[in-house]
């Protein structure tokens, strides 16, 4: 008798886990325009393009109730799910929601919850339209599925990047990465000296970039106004390098950061080097910033830049063969890795 | 200082909680015509009706793996998710997925949760579109999102029960939840001592009822192929009881069972006296059986006796004056409770 084999899904890490998966499943609609793979489904409903994406937070992994309230634990359930649909370049309108909650959940933390989703809803204009309440056995897991349309020539997936093209991302990176240092930082000195008051002064950036992001609506409206389609668009859930990879991935392509034009807000920069991290591997492998990272035609760059605010050109997109790598200010070059995935 | 008020869910109940999170969202599109409260959320797409619902299964509460092999944790995490949508008189057309997963979880693990769901996907003629794959801290999670469609003519809500309409129920009640009975019995026997083999002979049928239950599609395409729509339907996830409820609720009428109609398969009917249980307690409250309540106009019972297959009139529905109750066989009336929740 053969021992079964047993593979740890950290061994394949996530691009092999999506492919094993992917290989598994078969489509039988012409409607499904698109399955596993991109930041959301797309289906085709007729008139445009359904987009439906589910993003999942567990307690004690993508969130901490020691330092962070539930309102925003709700708060953010619902940014990360709706930004899914803002990276493909559309629009949510309806979210349901999934909750898996052990005993030690009240009433009132059920409402904080609620309160915090609400909060969101009605800031991004969305309806929360249902949802599941169950019990389980630790901890708090929420699962929110975030459903939205998109005009079918304005559709963006992660697959359209061509070389030559100019890429962008919104915002600043790493920020939020540093909030989550900064809570945990404070956590620990709570935890050996629950007298002493959480030091947040000066952290009030990051430590809201932490627990109160927000999704690039903003953007994805100036790109529609400006009627400039991305080439490819991606959330960065998972940190810049790893999604720069899922782009070069599904597009087939290479694609190159230049360090220098990588944005970095100050307060991230200067905790960075407090705490003895790079500032550069902060932004590149840090994740849950939730900006927006995107491509477009080397015709359209002038245009982005003066046409959508808050975003900068940090690279380009080459052949699959060059791969994808960082370039320093010293010009030199280091291969891009998904160091940035939290889920394994 | 006065102390937070604390309120335990189970305090609430099912219905109250329900209620509180109703109050607590607000609605913002005319789109959404109908949001939490019944199997689906319904928006309106323009030419007919987009369904959308979510359900969880969480390990140990919903599934042991002791018993059940992954593969049909992942069938039935897919049927129980779609049997929402043909609750609606819909059909379900895709999913997503959202697994939660500790690291006991190999990827050979992930692959047979996906086998079982592509089974399920392949039955029913749906694709499975995406998916979310994150770590655990413990057991497993999986959030099944179900999406379909229904033209707007043939949209049937848990609220449109009308006094003096028929009441039927689907196939036969109380299997799974023997099923689960025996499973649990055959576990605690293993783990006193583990060279025992298990003893299922002779309980096939609800062994299968708990492990494999399918959704019935065939019941939704009968009614349809009739040019029958019901006024309520609702699918029977927590059992009959509560379920009645639910529709008394969202109806705002009084629901009468009568016990000498409620459909018991044989094997689950000896089991049920084998095991001390009244086999009426085990139809009205035992959940997991996946079959469809439904309510029609008093001028159609008869057609759906002779055109929808494998379904049976068990009472009538009264004014909400009345109250919702099970009449026995000597006639006496025993009123309605949601025992059947396990979510709390």
């Amino acid at each position: 008798m053969t021992k079964p084999t047993r593979t740890d899904v950290s061994e394949l890490g996530e691009f092999g886990l999506i492919d094993r998966i992917q290989s598994m499943v078969s489509s039988r609609y012409r409607s499904t325009i698109h399955g596993i793979g991109d930041d959301c489904a797309v289906l085709d409903n007729g008139e445009d393009y359904t987009l439906l994406s589910v993003d999942t937070m567990v307690e004690g992994l993508h969130f901490d109730l020691m330092y962070c309230p539930l309102q925003h634990v709700g708060y953010k359930a619902i940014v990360s799910s709706i930004s899914d649909i803002y990276a493909m370049n559309g629009k949510p309108s309806h979210v349901i929601v999934s909750l898996s909650l052990s005993s030690k959940y009240s009433v009132e933390a059920v409402e904080e919850l609620y309160k915090g989703m609400e909060r969101a809803a009605s800031f991004y204009n969305i309806d929360i339209v249902g949802g599941d309440t169950t019990s389980s056995l630790s901890g708090a897991t929420l699962s929110v599925t975030a459903y939205g349309r998109v005009k079918k020539d304005q559709l963006v997936l992660r697959s359209g990047a061509k070389t030559g093209d100019a890429l962008f991302v919104t915002g600043n990176l790493g920020g939020a990465y540093m909030g989550l240092q900064i809570l945990n930082r404070e956590k620990q000195i709570f935890l050996q000296n629950p007298d002493m008051q959480p030091e947040l002064e000066g952290h009030d950036y990051v430590v809201g970039r932490q627990l109160k992001p927000e999704a690039r609506y903003d953007v994805v409206e100036a790109l529609a106004k400006a009627s400039i389609v991305p080439t490819a668009m991606i959330d960065i859930s998972d940190g810049l390098s790893s999604e720069c990879l899922h782009l070069a991935k599904s597009s087939k392509v290479g694609v190159e950061v230049h360090e220098q034009f990588v944005p970095i807000q100050q307060e991230t920069y200067d905790l960075s080097l407090e705490l003895n991290i790079d500032p550069i591997t902060s932004a590149m492998n840090g994740g849950e910033d939730y900006e927006l990272l995107f491509t477009v035609d080397p015709s359209l760059a002038d245009r982005v830049r003066e046409e959508v605010p808050d975003c900068i050109e940090i690279g380009i997109i080459h052949k699959e063969e060059k791969g994808s790598f960082l370039t320093s200010r010293t010009n030199q070059h280091y291969p891009l890795t998904a160091q940035g995935w939290k889920a394994f």
